[in-house]
């Protein structure tokens, strides 16, 4: 039930919001997306009320649930506070139903956990953030470790700064080179990083070794949410 | 004067927002900067009104001017607002206030041109979106075609996405390598673009030329305001 009357030319997108999202995981595809020709960007939750992210800003939504149009890309970002989106039903029911119209479905980081969860990526080749990647398969994906994935209309993006290449193959992919060049130039991405210890396939392994351990738990508890969900899908009293 | 008693082992960074801010440039740096060792990261502004952004997101100061403690790394964003912010007084005396005990005075995009407004870059060398580079030689500086740009205290970046190389390059700079490259494979800073367009060196000159025109009117308004700004601050009456 749309408020706002959308004009057929509007590229409509819609980006979730929730409680411990990763800001950079959304200010890196916003900054592209809001360049696409004749976008209007959406920030979605529950209700209006400010939201804090993972580390402490305070973002406030500009349509809530009730009043969200059917979107062209309908995106999900990461975060710790993706566990919580895990088990709420009122996000992932949302996230169903906003799916079945949506052009592209998609996802950063641990953002796609949050669509595996909600049942969206059941069959489709899918990544996420480099430490979790294995876990997609258990949601029924087909984990891929590459900066972006695309399979038939679902596109998902590696962890956090991922974000930025995930939505210039958006732009590609809806707009062509051209369109996907200029807002590359318009928002200077030219990666020039110190470093090569992006990935773990490019770290020292010590350094992996030591970013697993410190993120051990919550690899654990991320797991182990899983298996509960889908133990749970499975009881014959809780068909999904 | 601080109404938070900073403990001396805390690294304190300010982050300066103002409406018309870049998202990006200020989520790039802020998604390092909060994961480096005991940083508190403050979102300052004269008043805790809630920000809206060029492209309008709106973000929650979580720090006034009056409570704003010495930081050890001052950061100013750019965005379109910019053009306000260079002659709003007070930014500017806030600016120039808290850069006299800061430990790194710094900026991405046209964030650049405010610190130069502020009178903070002259005689330094620095950096800004390629668009508006050579402006900062009006401001005294020294325009230098980098993504990240060191002189002495000041640490500046070019456009938009280049807040991400210059937040690591201060990670390096005040924790070393190994804390840097750690963030990094935390935020899995990879980059893999698919166009090499996102400097105007790489990007086709037929595509530099049509960007280039479509931000000739903001450019010309950024010149013609930074001329006059200049003109005032020679007037005797007006000695800065």
């Amino acid at each position: 039930m749309s408020t706002q009357p959308q004009s057929t030319s509007d590229l409509v997108v819609g980006m979730l919001l929730f409680p411990g999202l990763t800001l950079l995981d959304l200010a890196g595809p916003y900054e592209v997306f809001s360049r696409l020709p004749k976008a209007r960007v959406h920030l979605v939750a529950a209700r209006f009320d400010p939201i804090l992210s993972e580390k402490g800003v305070l973002i406030t939504p500009d349509t809530s649930f009730d009043d969200a149009p059917t979107f062209d890309i309908l995106f999900v970002p990461g975060g710790t506070g993706q566990l919580q989106v895990m088990e709420d039903d009122r996000f992932l029911s949302f996230l169903r139903e906003k799916s079945q119209a949506a052009g592209l479905i998609t996802s950063v980081c641990t953002g796609s956990l949050i669509l595996g969860a909600a049942g969206l990526l059941r069959g489709y080749r899918a990544t996420t953030h480099w430490r979790y990647l294995d876990l997609l398969g258990l949601l029924g994906a087909q984990p891929i470790p590459e900066r972006v994935v695309i399979d038939r209309n679902r596109i998902t993006g590696a962890g956090v700064s991922a974000g930025i290449d995930f939505a210039l193959v958006v732009a590609f992919v809806l707009f062509g080179e051209t369109t996907a060049q200029a807002i590359q130039l318009a928002i200077e991405y030219d990666p020039a990083p110190s470093f090569h210890s992006g990935s773990p396939k490019s770290a020292d392994s010590s350094l992996v070794n030591r970013i697993s351990t410190a993120t051990g738990e919550l690899y654990e508890k991320r797991r182990r949410q899983i298996e509960r969900i889908i133990a749970l899908s499975r009881e014959p009293t809780r068909q999904s």
